[in-house]
């Protein structure tokens, strides 16, 4: 039979599971968000907790909470941070209240393993109370974005450690494929000769800029509000308080964080979070636009482009016998989607904040770390199950290059624009090579057409003239 | 210590969990995608067995699979529908692969399933293939789209359900509503009378539309592709099959669905999703501009526009004792913060179909889920915690109304608008009510301007002129 | 030299110019609007004046103005739809104020043409007053969003009628290309044959749908809240007037329009904008999604896909000779892509709206207008320049679907699916076809793989077995 | 009679008018592109006709043109940099074709004032060729992103100094309002006590990381591609020209450009634009917070919160006389929303990048510009027309902070969470100050209280305790 305890808060009286180490204020926002179905994130909880620890902490330094109390409740954080007590955080990541109800239910069940600890019975806060004393010093205001900023910082980290996985990849398959050429494509129409190994140069170009952008998130993120309480002016926060406790966290976290220059904007303002998004969706948009090449470019295997082949994953059909599927950038494509619509979420939640607050917090985070554990997931997946396996026909693309009525471009500067575009379309027509079409009109000696068309240094930007003048 | 069974499929050998019902394809999926961390949605699921549930009677009514197979297939589905080995759904939702990994999953529990029945052995698929049996005259393009739109109908369906009691508690309160006068306000600023009723039923109508567009989306999403296989050919699907399917299907969800007038078009093109989508977004935008209004409403409660008292949920604030907050109004912004960001990915997905599929579906079905159930508990919560407890603060509105300078457009039809302008002016100037400054100027008689104040008539579309028409 | 008038308004003294027709009002929201640098909608301001003229008619028919205001304002109006006058709309289309401005601007220039008409001076509003007479009944908040509406109906009446076009052309290349077989492909990948005409019908099919919605949001649109007054209440006009003046604006305009239902809904909810707002990027994502393709089906012509030929319509390159570039699809993806950024500006601006009114019309306008003038002229674009000129590589394509592994999908009924995949990797391996292999193991006869890979039969559903019924 | 001279390009023939400086390829650019019916931005050709003249310079320091060819082109580049000859681009900005008709027509235009400079006639390039020699060593891929990236850089320039005045007028009003106590209102419910001043110095921090952030936007513009022709790889190009032409143009621009360390990704990767377009975003989204409060803090004026006076601007309404409204923020939510649906274009339109080449970049520079241009205006309005004069109700905030539950806070830290709590509802029952009741109950003596309620004190982080510590 299940028992209940009977607690009370300040909106009145309610029953709690008798061995649950939440409280009232967590069961009410339980029942008042009923939204995803899911929890609360755990590098998210884990950072709220580590604040408390902090706060806890310091408000002993400062004889604010005595030692005992102190103890019990870093007693209470450790075991929450080993994994313990985990499911008594209760409330639906999206809630109202800009996290009132998360920072309330830590602190009752803070309170409540600390009480336990001191002897104390659940449900009976008189030895460490959740709001004098678990909450000291603070508010759902400071502490909550500043626990969102942890968790989304460990996030990029860790997002960065992958990220510099898949640089070393692209890396290595741009080394791998320097030397096989091929038509580089404009618009999807064929243009002028490229290595794959310079394509895949650039996509490692993008994303080394989409990495160092992550550190301008993290920058950002690392200016927290924990000290402005309510909105920004500090009540109720001792003075020394209000100075040393992001020195405290800092060390509790391993981060490096500073306390924001002005307590009353780093409350009320959003925009680092909408920053850090913003860079989230730039990777994303970079992502995509590579995992659609590698999609394009694998194309066929007959009727397709087929310049390259991704390793094979799957069976692709559940009809069709023998049918291999992109699956990898395809799921790469998804995730960019996703974290483009979490920056649409974040950006209108941003926009909406009012006064000294933005109460919609709750679905930035959640956004976030929707994106952000995606993300990596996605760039793990593409580059194991992806890219380190790929490809080259490199045979098939040396012959399309040889044959390439693209190849005029590299004689316009000798013939003209206009009798290229002339020769370009008599090839289009007699299903001639360009060269053929050269000798054929004696416009260019065989020999410095040999020059001309040297692939090596068509791809090289500026070689060919230097060489050239080497020649003179 | 963990066992394994040996698979092979096309790509190659796995090792499989010995008692795992899944095989070597879906767990090649499960590894290729680890993105979200979650599971397959049940709605999704259900609507999967039921299409498996299906297309296994017609398959066996037209001969293509014995009736040994059928029962087999059918007490996989029975006991899949029961809940039973859902724990076999093991890949992302999402996933690369346009949900052939959700296909596969499901062919290959229910071909174990089926053949443990029949007698044989896990992993094994001699008396029912996932392929050839379980997946016969389907292809992962039509099953998946279809179970999509089966489940996504009864989400809707749902909604629909909890958006009748929000009709209701909306009807109610505007009826409640109907004598509170109150000044109302365009652009924040005073503006006329009108009443508190007439407020909330001008929600009750903009959702009442929204209600309505739903119905819309079920009907386009009705129409389902199942018979089309691979892309929309019908490639081995017998003909009588093709024509029939979908009569079967539809007894089976009890929906009534239709099969798409030209299955190339119902296979490649995903607007009907991107419909639905949109509708979940006004619908959202709806609601939040709702929420706006009673956060704003209920602003105070002293130094507030106080016009509503919210009823009291939770305790608002850890540091600020007796704080109450909008939290319902909230986390219904958020929730419609995230449904318009969904919609986003929608488009973007819908957008990136290339020429007789689109790849993105699950992305797609992920999103759709989401901003669907939340929406659902967002809307329960928003009436049940929220609107049915409205109380209006009657008097102070009144008290408002009668002195405010807004008044005096009533007016400006008798004396023009730039005297009202200047009469605005002075009363704002001089704290008079424009009643006292009319009658002190002597411009209208006080039993005219009684009839011109009268509350009643100033709400009314047309009553004041009919009425005093009729005095005449 | 420039000489100037000095008008007052409630505000204070303003310098106009001496023979403007605009007045202080406009002045003023010229000075606070520096936005765009553009002016006001052409079809945007013809409404405005339809509105006013159809207030000035039932106005005078309840004696509210004079018959020689009445004549005086309409002759104003007239001169005004002829075309006169019009670069006395001076306001930008991105305002403050909900509207106001246009309003004003329009009070102003037709009542100074009026007194100018009448004998009177630029400047004096002392035969027609722009308030008192020309807007008689009205507020800004009604005519509005009613010019609004008339405006977005006839931009969308333009849009189908080129949509019609756009139909007709699809549906002519579908019968052209009806016997065009070729490889269809999902993800990309090789899948089994369709015809190119298909391809075409199931663009038809989109657009049609797409086509059909428009007409679910001039249906909406037509439901327009003149007589609401400032905020649904009426207030300050005639309740003849009030129950008249939509069928009198009806009849001006020749529209289908009604009055909503509720007058109060009706002023302060924009659902209906943001409705109109979706089907507009529905249609984009449809027509983006064909123009992905044609790009896609076009690419070459040497190292693409090359199913079909765009007419060429320009020099593709200022360097390279000879290129086409696929322009016009090119076009219409950014004008998709714009139409889907609108729609998020116009999703922000509808969710804004507050309490009795959403202030924030005129962006929605701004955005719509750009959105329907672009999309009606990239389909124009799109059908003449691009559809109507598209041809098919006929012989290379039913090549292509001869020699192609997929056509294993169509064997698979008959030897199962994992001999199939087998059959598809060996054909893959060696270059064999997928009929030489068949023969070579003996599979099936050639008389029955002659049937089982009738391209005809392949691409139609449900024909092959039919067929194979009847022979039996 | 307008008369045609017939030209010819690669396509075909074509009629252009006979003193058009243009020639056959802008003509049918100008046909194949009916979107917006606006012209190319003037910062954009200026950009590229000054990359025209870099390279004219540059060419024949190397040979590559002749001296008197040089000067050719560099008068037409002057002429046209005068503001001469620019009706003669008269392509659409919404355009396919990657830019290569913005080019064409700048080739067209500067190589006919050219040739007629030198003799020649209009439309016979003889003397100086569009392609081969105004073009010389460019491709349309490195000409546009450079042309856009200059433009843009000049626009983020413009918008920095008036965002420099932005936050001058906010520091200011900080400053003036820094005495002005106020309840601070979080989730729109009165909180704890803040100035004014406070306020306006939060919404100068927001601006000034905005502000910061465009500097990370311009140096990321400021990496150009030009060099590099068609994708990337330099072909066409003198080496010494593709070292030294970056040079030649930071000189002429006078800006500090610099070539794109590698160029094959420079030209194919547009994460620069969608960077730049975030950082608007954020700015936007900060700038609607800013008025979205200033519209609440103003709101009234009599049952409004009324915290603030905005300038009155204008009236406010055509039938509510004396009604003023928000006008000025209400233009810049607009503006706001239109920058955060530019972003979505923009993100779109990067994403669809294939291969070696964006073919998008047209919208996305027309986007950027509407949303610089917009943006700029913006917060010039915002600035003069509100800010500057906005005013505060001082006793009025005074007395209501005086009287405020929310005070209570500030006990809670000596009297417990709980017992507050009691005390805040029996002042919200009781209509009595949270000061009388304590005295009333003998909770703290006067003087204490009087320390505890210092509203000095109370908005100053850290202050309180200071002083109290300083104290004993």
């Amino acid at each position: 039979m299940t028992r209940f305890r009977r607690e009370h808060d300040s909106v009145g009286e309610m029953d709690i599971l008798e061995n649950a180490y939440y409280g009232a204020n967590s069961k009410r926002a339980e029942e008042n968000f009923p939204i995803t179905g899911l929890k609360a994130d755990d590098k998210f909880l884990d950072a709220l907790i580590e604040v408390k620890k902090a706060c806890a902490i310091e408000n002993e330094k400062l004889d604010l909470i005595t030692t005992e109390q102190k103890d019990a409740i870093l007693y209470a954080c450790d075991k929450l941070l080993d994994g313990e007590y985990r499911d008594n955080f209760i409330v639906d990541p999206i809630q109202g209240g800009a996290g009132t109800s998360y920072n309330m239910n830590a602190n009752e069940i803070i309170a409540n393993i600390a009480n336990e600890k001191l002897g104390g019975r659940l449900g009976v806060y008189d030895m460490v109370h959740p709001n004098d004393d678990v909450n000291k010093g603070q508010s759902t205001n400071d502490v909550i974005p500043t626990s969102g900023k942890i968790a989304l910082i460990r996030y990029f980290i860790e997002l960065k450690d992958e990220c510099e996985n898949l640089l070393a990849s692209l890396e290595k398959k741009s080394e791998e494929f320097k030397d096989v050429y091929k038509m580089g494509r404009t618009q999807l129409q064929d243009a002028v000769p490229i290595s794959l190994g310079q394509e895949f140069n650039a996509y490692k170009c993008a994303i080394k800029r989409d990495y160092k952008r992550m550190d301008s998130a993290i920058k950002i993120l690392s200016s927290v509000n924990l000290g402005a309480t309510a909105i920004g002016t500090g009540l109720n926060a001792d003075s020394t308080y209000v100075k040393e406790i992001v020195g405290v966290l800092k060390e509790i976290t391993g981060l490096d964080l500073k306390q924001a220059e002005d307590l009353v904007d780093g409350t009320q303002n959003l925009d680092s979070f909408l920053f850090s998004s913003s860079i989230l969706k730039t990777f994303a948009t970079s992502l995509s636009k590579i995992s659609n090449d590698l999609r394009l470019m694998s194309s066929g295997p007959q009727t397709g482009i087929g310049d390259i082949n991704l390793p094979v994953r799957q069976a692709g059909s559940s009809i069709m016998p023998g049918k291999v599927n992109p699956v990898i950038p395809e799921v790469v494509n998804q995730v960019a989607f996703a974290a483009i619509g979490n920056d649409t979420t974040v950006t209108m939640a941003v926009e909406a904040g009012q006064l000294e607050l933005n109460a919609f917090e709750p679905v930035i985070f959640y956004k976030l770390f929707e994106s952000l554990r995606a993300l990596k997931g996605a760039i793990y997946t593409l580059r194991v199950n992806c890219i380190d396996g790929i490809t080259a026909n490199k045979e098939k693309l040396q012959d399309e290059v040889e044959k390439c009525i693209g190849l005029v471009t590299a004689l316009a500067p000798h013939i003209g624009y206009e009798k290229s575009s002339e020769l370009a379309h008599k090839a289009q027509d007699t299903g001639k090579t360009i060269r053929a079409l050269v000798l054929e009109e004696g416009l260019i000696s065989e020999d410095e057409l040999d020059k001309m068309l040297d692939f090596k240094k068509m791809i090289t930007p500026g070689i060919l003239e230097e060489d050239q003048l080497n020649e003179k």
